[in-house]
C-alpha cells in the first residue's frame, strides 16, 4: 500500500506507527494519545463481521486504531466515536491515510450524547476499550488531560458505556471489551445487568508465572444464560522479555 | 513411609494409589469413587495454615484425597465432611493407612446437616470440590448411584454448600474451590451473595490453545470488596499430551 501522504496532514508532535501485519498505518502524538497492544489485542479477538452491511461502532475510538484493525474484518461499515476533538480528528486523518474513508466514520461526540446519530437495535458488533481507571482513583492519575481522559472515568463510566452499548446492539449483537482483570467481575455485574450475557474471556499475561494484568470480554445481547467459555490465554512476552509467537504475529505478521 | 496395612483392610473392589510427590497412600474404588487430578489441584492451591491450632474443613470429601493431600500444609486439625457412608469409610482407613488420625477426622453427615458439629465462625480454612453438574442435567449423569450423588447435585447443591461454607469459616478465613469454568460465575455469584468475596482465580487448561475445563477459586469471607486477581494458568499436557513440568511434580514430585 502506497502511503497516501498527499492526502494528510501531520501536526508538530505526530508521527504515523505502522502495523506490520497489516500494513495499516497510524498517527500517534505521544503528547495526546497512542494506541498500544491492547487495541491490537481487543481488534483480534473481535469476531469478523463478514455479513453483507454489517454495522460495527467503536466507542472510545482514541485515535482510531482499533476499528482501522479490523476494518478487514468487517463487511459494512464502521462508526468511531471518540469524545475528545483532537483523537477524533488524528483518527479521521488516519482513516484517509489507509483510504478508508468509505468503510470508516468518525464521530466527535460524547457517547452519552449519541441521540439518533446510530439508531437502537440496529448494530451488529460494538468494540471498546473504555477508560481503566476510577475518576476517584488519583494515584494512577495521569496530569495530561488527553491521557487522563482516556484512562479514567472521567467523562464516561462503565456503567454508561455498557448501558448505550446495550441500547445500540441488535438482539444477539456482539460486544468485545479489553479491560483490566481487577474491574472484571464489575464489567460482567454491568453487562448482565443490561441484557448482555458474557460468552468469552481470554486473559492476558505479560509474562509466564505472572497474573493477567488485561482482560478480553465478549459478550451478546439477549444471550442465553450461561456458558461463558475461557479461551487460553495470551502470553505477551516470554521469560526473556521477547514478544511470544501470537503477539509477534499480530504486530510484524507471520 | 512404611505402608501401614496391618492396619487396614480393603475391600474386594479396592486398591492403593499413591501421590508419588509426597508418599500419601489413598484406597480408590473404581467402582465407587477415585480422586482425580482436580483433587490434587485442589489441595495444591489452598494456601497452607500454618498458625498452630488452625481448624480446616474439606467439605465434599470423596474418599478423603484433598484432606490428606494438604495434611501437611495445615498445622493443625483437617475434618473431612462426606455423605455417602462407604466414600467416608475409605476415607477413615486412608487416614489410618497414612498414620494421620491425630490430624485428620471424618464426618459422614450430609452438610446440610452438620448442626452443632463443626462450630460457627471457627473454620480458618475450607476446601471443597463440589459436585459439577445440575441434577437436571441427564445427559451426563453416571448410572452408578455413588459417582452420580459425587457429580451431579443430587444430595446438596452449591448454594448450599457455599451457604454453610459461609457460616462456618471465620471473618477473613479462606474458602477453596475447584469447579467446571461454565458455571463460575454463578459461583461467584453466590460467593458474594453469601459475603465471601473472590480473591484468586485459576483457570486449568487441558493442553495448549484449549479452554479451560476447570478452575480453582479462593474467596475470604467478608472480604474487602474487589481486587480480584487471574493466576497464570495451569496447562495439564503438553501438544504432544505429556504432563507439563508443574502437572508432574504435584503428581511425582520434583
Amino acid at each position: 500500500m502506497e502511503l497516501n501522504l498527499n492526502k494528510v496532514k501531520l501536526l508538530d508532535d505526530e508521527r504515523i506507527d505502522q502495523l506490520y501485519s497489516n500494513d495499516f498505518r497510524i498517527i500517534q502524538s505521544p503528547n495526546v494519545f497512542s494506541f498500544s497492544i491492547d487495541a491490537v489485542l481487543l481488534a483480534n479477538f473481535a469476531n469478523p463481521v463478514m455479513k453483507k452491511g454489517a454495522k460495527v461502532v467503536d466507542l472510545c475510538a482514541g485515535n482510531g486504531a482499533v476499528g482501522i484493525f479490523m476494518s478487514n474484518k468487517v463487511n459494512g461499515e464502521i462508526i468511531e466515536v471518540e469524545i475528545q476533538e483532537r483523537l477524533a480528528n488524528m483518527a479521521k486523518r488516519s482513516i484517509e491515510l489507509n483510504d478508508l474513508a468509505e468503510k470508516i466514520s468518525v464521530i466527535n461526540q460524547d457517547l452519552n450524547q449519541l441521540g439518533n446519530q446510530i439508531k437502537k437495535d440496529s448494530v451488529d458488533m460494538i468494540t471498546c476499550n473504555p477508560p481503566y481507571f476510577l475518576n476517584s482513583d488519583m494515584s494512577q492519575k495521569n496530569e495530561n488531560q488527553h491521557y487522563a481522559i482516556a484512562r479514567h472515568e472521567i467523562t464516561v463510566n462503565l456503567e454508561q458505556i455498557i448501558k448505550v452499548s446495550s441500547g445500540l446492539l441488535k438482539f444477539g449483537g456482539k460486544i468485545n471489551f479489553v479491560y483490566r482483570p481487577d474491574r472484571l467481575l464489575e464489567m460482567l455485574d454491568k453487562m448482565r445487568r443490561y441484557n448482555i450475557e458474557p460468552k468469552k474471556i481470554q486473559m492476558v499475561h505479560p509474562k509466564p508465572g505472572k497474573e493477567a494484568n488485561m482482560v478480553l470480554v465478549q459478550g451478546i445481547k439477549a444471550g442465553k444464560k450461561g456458558g461463558l467459555r475461557y479461551l487460553y490465554p495470551i502470553t505477551i512476552a516470554d521469560e526473556k522479555g521477547q514478544y511470544t509467537g501470537i503477539v509477534r504475529e499480530l504486530l510484524y505478521g507471520k
